[in-house]
């Protein structure tokens, strides 16, 4: 089996399972697990924030910042195919009651012109504008990077309209080793970050929200709320904290193999690379293969490979640590006998 | 003093006040208004649907039916720019806990097929879409008219995927007149639908939603949640059933004079009208003046004539009862001079 | 037909209905209408408040005051048969996301002690106290007044606890009325007011609220999005301005002929008055007439005479302007003899 | 340290941390964990109930069950001081946007007669009752057990009027141990119940929540909106399985000495044991020590022994797992001496 369908598919490592076995623990609704307390502060200093809050997953991390940033009637600015808008089940509004106003992007990318004409402010009509959201990398634009200088000019705007920014960083490792950047110069640009730790650095289950202190002090009573207020987490926490410090210079490594898969597929008649491949995610379109992607899918499964529709002819072949490049090879084999 | 600024501002008839001051009335929380039961009989008949009820606003009836359409969680389909998007303070995500997903329309008329691709269903990642929204005639379009057919598309659409569609039919009696179509033709291809009275139709306050009874049932509930429970509903119902039944017919004289407007507006110099000018609204870009809508509303003002804003450089006239053709020429020359 | 339901059920006046003829009007979503102005700042005059808004029921009212002064995840605290948490349909909790927390107050009077001991801060497990409501006269408890001494007490404790107070005076006029002070005296002790003109006072429809200026343009954007902002309101306005400067002293006669009411009905076999008629509401208990509070009420309407049930055994009588002392003879005579 | 403070604290034991490196795992958002399966599968027949579902603490699976049976606008019936009203932040109405309406019950449990008394229907006024909750044992009654008549009798006033009943059960074990009775003859009366894994039967993390299939189906939607889906659950879910069939029996343990605590704290002069220590829970009432119970706590702490504040002068102290009984007799030693 060779599954591309995500890197959160990615199982924990001899090391992270070592990790968990031998974590000290406590219980952490008292503040009292040594382990995720130091996960949070090594994260936190990776993130240049000054605290930072061990979540469940990048939904809960991202669901809590816009609990945290909002009130109800706020619209929240973010990309038309962001996750948040996307993926999460239209929770910032039955949550959080905010209004999403999407914009659309260039490979996820938001102009951020059209951003500052988006913000809106006291007028009895319309709603204020409580925060924008970036997503970085880009998922469904194939993991594409959101480039630093855009990151700032939109920060730009967002401070001269007093506005926060919530980064949705469920795969910034991956923009962070592909730039050879350090994570904080993509967080110097947003008021809150979410980072996951069970994509490509491999750790079973957990995200990292950072801040403030007074935001992750309130981000902690939302995490309560939404039942993300854990026990012994130390249990968890240690293979995170293996992911935040091993695992992060291999990602070359899923770049590399993503750049092979695109090759070898975009070499296969009927098959197209849409994406640039930025990163660890290869959107393929089966148009000219007189196929849907729901077919395609099939076909790939019987030869023992995974992917995920992306679209009605979009498909998404996603690279991590329990793909190697024999069986990107091997894949790319199969694919082309198909 | 001539106020194009919103076909809103149209003061009550003599008839109408003789009407509220005759009105027989009784306490509406206990269906016991007369007054109120016959505008809601009447206003039902004109749209074909089994029952009806009274509101205090578009806005209202546009809540009131996002909120009995749908639960928390559920994603509605509308238009980028249409009113319950753009001008209803987010509410909706509020109050409803629903997640807005826009559509970017051609004059505010959605492409069907855009409209199927957006529909979402039982994944655990998406929400559910709960409602579709057509708005007719479209406000930021310009009082644009939706044409039937691409009613009749969009309810097929919705139909086939067992989702309801609303109509926020605020100007629908704009769209009625201007193709000398009765209101059922259009209502037929929704589940429910609101109309103002307080806008073309001058009556001082007060919108229709109409549906099937079991709707209009749980309606209610929602209109006395958000306080729009009303006692003797008839002082103000009987305005309304004037509008209803006397002011539809002249509708043909705003939009007579709106294309008056439009076309002496084109003619002078920097002045460019931009919407079809399908029913009783002209948006203006005054970029070629120089000037930002602002400035170019200030200027006009001190010749007393009233406009609003509509974007940076663009400005929306909207001809109504109380702006006469005499007054059209008056204002057209008064711009001339500037 | 002798109507004892609910002093909402009065018919305007004559000098209501000349008043709605002739009252000058303009855009109220403009700010542009002369009488509803007058009246909120007539209004709050008489409430000592900086600044009023019109609302089209006191259910709005009170609904904009918990929006306005909360945010999702507070706790509101209240008296537990008070109108905002016993008849307004859960609305606070679907629309501001507050959690009520209720207190069993004596005749509607909550014990500052048990309201201070209420308070709850920022504790991980618990809900921020947001805002305490005070019902006066109290519904419930049968048009009880809560002593000015006892909302100072409350109001203390809330200051020391920095919680705003919200006083819900849909009868407050009554309680004035029957204590011979003006409304400031109450209104002094909370943040902000709500008072109903459609009850006792006979407008057909309106409720104010007062605050200070800042709490008022928040709570006009509230009402926006909940449909309240309105048009041309000086047709309903002008009645309420009637309301406000000619009705309030004639509540003293509803006060009266509830006494009056009370005592022959106390007098007849079989019912218990049970509360201290302190205002315009008398509650019966007809368990000793061996029949349900539905089956007293259906024979009553047989003599043409109205009420309300208000639980399994209990009825609620209201007098109000259209009710005449002859006929609270007429009533008991009729009662008397069932 | 002897740590009385909660159940919570107790640290996984050698056999979980083994049966967590040892776990077999998959990415769980694509049901795939084959251990999350089997835990799931093992608690819904301990519960009686078709399906179960794991979350990651108790306040998640009670948020996620009103989620489910509930719309915006219900109401939820439950007691005074019971988990889900006292210590959830409120969450149940920012997030389903329900009202809690509360009953006081007599040591956590509520007279079906009441319950049915509060039960309210489709009348315009009132929220609609959609979710009656029942907490065994009950947390602030001291861990007290509601009897299984109790809660045959509410799940009939349910029945009868249509409302579905969730069951708090964060120490239902406790309950099913100390009256020696499977669990399923108390979720028999019940529509859905959450039981923990972290409190008493010493897991490091995560709920189970039962009920039917569809229920389920549901369940798992609004638990991916609460960031509760995971990848590599087996992780935590080992631990979990080895909660549910190793570490009920013992539980007998705790309850024995929460007796031997119970019976050694009544005999010291000032402190009075105020529940039945029907489980593992203690309450002692500190007011004729003359102190506070955070002055008593403190003083407590000085000799390393923690208990928390359960009121102003109510001190909780809970037995679990890390207490032996030696510590007991230490414990009491120590307290005498104060």
């Amino acid at each position: 089996m060779i599954d591309f369908r995500s890197d959160t598919v990615t199982k924990p490592t001899a090391e992270m399972r070592k990790a968990a076995f031998e974590a000290t623990v406590g219980d952490d609704v008292y503040n009292e697990d040594p382990t995720v307390l130091e996960l949070e502060q090594v994260a936190a200093k990776m993130l240049g924030k000054e605290a930072a809050l061990f979540v469940t997953s990048g939904t809960q991390g991202n669901q809590i910042a816009v609990l945290t940033h909002c009130v109800a009637g706020n619209e929240v600015l973010l990309e038309a195919e962001s996750h948040i808008f996307y993926y999460e089940g239209g929770a910032i509004s039955a949550f959080a009651g905010v209004q999403p106003r999407t914009i659309i992007g260039q490979k996820g990318v938001m102009d951020p012109g059209e951003v500052e004409a988006a913000i809106r402010g006291e007028d009895i009509h319309v709603p204020e504008t409580g925060l924008i959201c970036i997503e970085n990398t880009h998922n469904r634009a194939g993991g594409a990077i959101v480039p630093l200088e855009n990151m700032k000019q939109i920060f730009e705007v967002a401070n001269n309209h007093q506005v926060p920014v919530h980064l949705d960083g469920a795969r910034l490792f991956n923009a962070g080793v592909a730039l050879n950047r350090p994570l904080q110069e993509f967080s110097q640009y947003t008021t809150t970050v979410q980072v996951c730790l069970s994509k490509g650095l491999g750790a079973p289950v957990g995200s990292i929200i950072a801040g403030d202190k007074e935001f992750i002090k309130k981000a902690r009573k939302w995490r309560k709320r939404l039942g993300g207020g854990l026990r012994q987490v130390g249990m968890i926490a240690a293979p995170g904290l293996i992911a935040l410090t091993s695992m992060v210079e291999r990602l070359a490594d899923d770049h590399e193999n993503a750049k092979r898969l695109a090759s070898g597929l975009q070499s296969i008649k009927g098959l197209e690379v849409v994406n640039s491949v930025d990163t660890n995610i290869v959107l393929v379109d089966v148009t000219k293969k007189g196929v849907t992607a729901s077919q395609f899918i099939q076909k790939l499964s019987e030869f023992g490979i995974l992917a995920v529709p992306f679209g009605p002819t979009l498909v998404r072949f996603t690279t991590h640590y329990d793909v190697s490049t024999l069986q990107i090879d091997e894949a790319l084999k199969a694919i082309k006998s198909l």
